[in-house]
């Protein structure tokens, strides 16, 4: 039997939980069908959303129920779930309320000036704004360390990938720079024989594009009754786990944009709609963090949709769905466009294997800002003798150098490093689920994604936040996040 | 200057609007986007979302605050609006907490049912739940009676039409019984010349019809960067003043039914944009209640949209934008179609002319529930002698009969009289606002709404809830409610 005061604290989250549901159905909203007229309001909605949340998450009977309810006779899952709703409140009551206040205020300053900043080239008029938010940041993670026990940095890595710290960062991100570079290299000599794709061969008008998107999300798992295909200017995945909401945008140059979009925003579709019912509403039930999230996605999209068993079903999908359309004279693109290596100058353009260098330039000049040892005036430098060192090039505007990721911007902080720790981690994963079913490619190429739902489905989605993620990769892989799978898995790509 | 507890309040109360603005969209979400999985979840948020409400408006420092803002120098305005926060705290804390939770889930579970029974016309299975939903109303009303110092039906009136009350409705009611059964019978001899027009000789493509729709909502005047236009169910209008969002259906085979839809919620919506920027979030900037606002809806679908000048404007443009398509034979017969009258079971097809007497049984059937005089098991009876007494047709079935409607079945008793006193308000407002304007309707055949929304805008819009219905109607029109411009707009329309 649960405590009373364990009850308590279920029904508190669950409201929570509800309000964060809401806030997450908006959100999709201002992205997709709200007429700009209505931002204003909007940001009213959320703004005042986010204040009572706030206000139920300090509430100071909450740290009196969690002293009530421990060492009270609850399960695991129960146990793990009190550990997570003390995290919360300690994290919530640790920033006091003028700072959130003044961080939420210059964080969404920042991000319209960033705006505007980014489209007309000009990093100079960020300058400030982007100062005092990291100088708000820098002041919230100092807050954070103190109640968490934590250096500052980790505190903000904590907060996007739980149990995330720089002294693993440090050891992973070296790992990789002892293999990319020379893999990179490797990769395009072998490309040289070949023609570089051209994208507008493949012509494929937005109705087919968003036939197959939706047909592909089917496919791989989605249930049509839990959930949307819709248009973004930014591809995401929203909504909540029994109303899951992806979107993407479309270009009929290059289909690859929209439909890796889909593809990449189903694996995290699929986690969220994986986690576990019995736990729907409570912090255990939650996915884990973004690091694992992202894990989701990039299997779906880096370790299956790019492999040549997928690209072997999509194109007799596409044949069979269009016959002999003039645009699928492109299709046969597709294998190479997909695995292209290239350094280039945008992170969201980059292909896997130089991807990890611009998230490790990332990793480094946040710390440096976030540390104070870089000055917001002097990132456009940094961040050019960084591009050079890393992927050898340098970018000739700000636009598509430090302005060109929104995150700073809006004050995240310590978020980049999830994206190459997902990278790494759905290598391993992936290379664990077929290890145990050698039918893999067999089943991919028949367009059969049963066994391996069900294999992440077990593993990982329905573990929530029950475990820490390297628990969880104990558990799923027999051991805990390396760059083996994901070198082995690169080398075979690209080099074998 | 205002005083500090004024501003608090007034603090709270915009609070108070943004989360019924959230819930707001949440609503318009459930009926046009959310799959169908995501209902639960959606329950949840909502109720999560009164229940914040509900305690934010019941806070026992709000009774405190008004008495402490009470008698200082505030303007007119916040005089009004200070009245109207005391009216909504006395209303939300005359309720204990139990009955509203319990009012709340029978309603829920209640409508449920009505769906079912309804589809499988077996009102039977109904009973006990409608015994239930009543009862608490009964309950609810006797709480609002006691602390409103009002009779117990007038509390439910006044819910939805702020100031109505039995004694005007009766004397409202028996003044249309004077004239309408004649007037119907008049109108029915004169039409027996004409052939019944047949819906399937327009036969219009959605894609037609959403365009004509589209087109028509700009060209009265909704901006398209605070509006969008879908498809749900049941039309309505809902969203926020700046973001207003407008649903209908279309049927290929009878145009009118999803044009007259945008038409009548465009009314609504006009009536939304145009409410005082200045007291966004306040009670006073708020529509004045469910009559005035469906005298703004049916004033753009009964007295502007069905009348000559506008048929004429709609078939010329009809005409110009789809030149000589083949569908476009069909137009003739809207004229004919959007003003026959006849006498039917169905409330949501009537014409105007016998539409009060479906309103008036059901004013007269709600009243004797609420009082205990009519017992939910004899509805069905008491529907067929009223339906015979009024319209001088009998329901074969109760799905056409008293099972047609929602209202009774999710709670809300005490609606229906506002579509009429909407009806009569709205042949009021418009006869003043022609006698102002005497270009009124060459203006209307050019398509050009801008005089009439400028008089609506500034008459009725831009007063938001500063005045009682009848002063409103006082300052624009001259006089209180009455029926006689009603009779006379019905009298020229289809008597001469």
């Amino acid at each position: 039997m649960t405590s009373d005061a364990y009850n308590e604290l279920e029904k508190h989250f669950q409201r929570i939980a509800n309000l964060e549901s809401a806030k997450a159905i908006l959100h999709w909203d201002s992205a997709t069908k709200m007429p700009v007229g209505g931002a204003m309001a909007r940001i009213e909605q959320l703004a005042t959303l986010d204040g009572v949340i706030h206000s139920l998450i300090t509430d100071p009977d909450i740290g009196e129920l969690i002293d009530k309810a421990k060492g009270k006779d609850i399960d695991s899952w129960s146990t793990r779930n009190l550990e997570l709703m003390e995290q919360r409140w300690q994290r919530a009551s640790a920033v006091p309320a003028g700072l959130v206040e003044a961080y939420t205020r210059a964080c969404v300053s920042c991000e319209a000036c960033w705006r505007y900043a980014r489209d007309r080239n000009d990093y100079s008029v960020l300058v400030p704004l982007l100062t005092e938010v990291v100088t708000l940041t820098r002041e919230r993670a100092c807050a954070l360390s103190d109640a968490l026990d934590l250096m500052p940095y980790d505190a903000l890595l904590d907060e996007h990938d739980p149990g995330c710290r720089v002294k693993e960062l440090d050891k992973l991100f070296s790992e990789l720079q002892n293999f990319l570079p020379s893999l990179t290299n490797e990769a395009m000599s072998r490309q040289e024989k070949q023609e570089k794709p051209r994208h507008e061969r493949a012509r494929f008008p937005v109705k087919y594009q968003q036939r197959v998107a939706k047909l592909l999300m089917l496919q791989l798992g989605l249930e049509d009754n839990h959930s949307r295909l819709d248009v973004s200017h930014h591809p995401f995945s929203g909504g909540v786990p029994d109303d899951v909401r992806i979107t993407t945008r479309y270009n009929e140059d290059n289909m690859a944009q929209g439909l890796l979009g889909v593809l990449h925003e189903t694996g995290h579709a699929l986690y969220e709609r994986g986690l576990p019912k019995d736990w729907r509403g409570q912090p255990v039930g939650e996915a884990h963090g973004m690091a694992v999230h992202e894990s989701q996605s990039l299997l779906i999209e880096m370790q299956v949709s790019r492999s040549q068993p997928f690209l072997t079903f999509l194109t007799t999908k596409l044949q069979s769905l269009f016959g002999d359309a003039d645009f699928l004279q492109g299709v046969q693109d597709l294998s190479c466009l997909w695995t292209w290596v290239e350094p280039g100058l945008i992170r969201v353009d980059a292909d896997e294997v130089t991807y990890p260098s611009h998230i490790i330039l990332r990793y480094e000049l946040e710390r440096q800002l976030i540390d104070g040892h870089l000055d917001p005036i002097d990132l456009p430098e940094a961040w050019s003798v960084g591009m050079g060192k890393y992927l050898g090039i340098v970018p000739l505007d700000d636009r598509d150098g430090c302005m060109q990721d929104i995150h700073w911007y809006t004050g995240e902080f310590g978020y980049f490093p999830s994206y190459t720790v997902g990278a790494v981690a759905a290598a391993q994963f992936f290379a664990a689920a077929t290890g145990q079913m050698p039918q893999m490619d067999e089943n991919i190429e028949c367009g059969d994604f049963s066994l391996l739902l069900s294999w992440l489905r077990c593993n990982i989605h329905s573990c929530g936040s029950r475990y820490s993620r390297d628990q969880l990769l104990r558990r799923a892989t027999g051991r805990e996040l390396e760059t083996f799978d994901f070198e082995r898995h690169l080398r075979k790509r690209y080099l074998d």
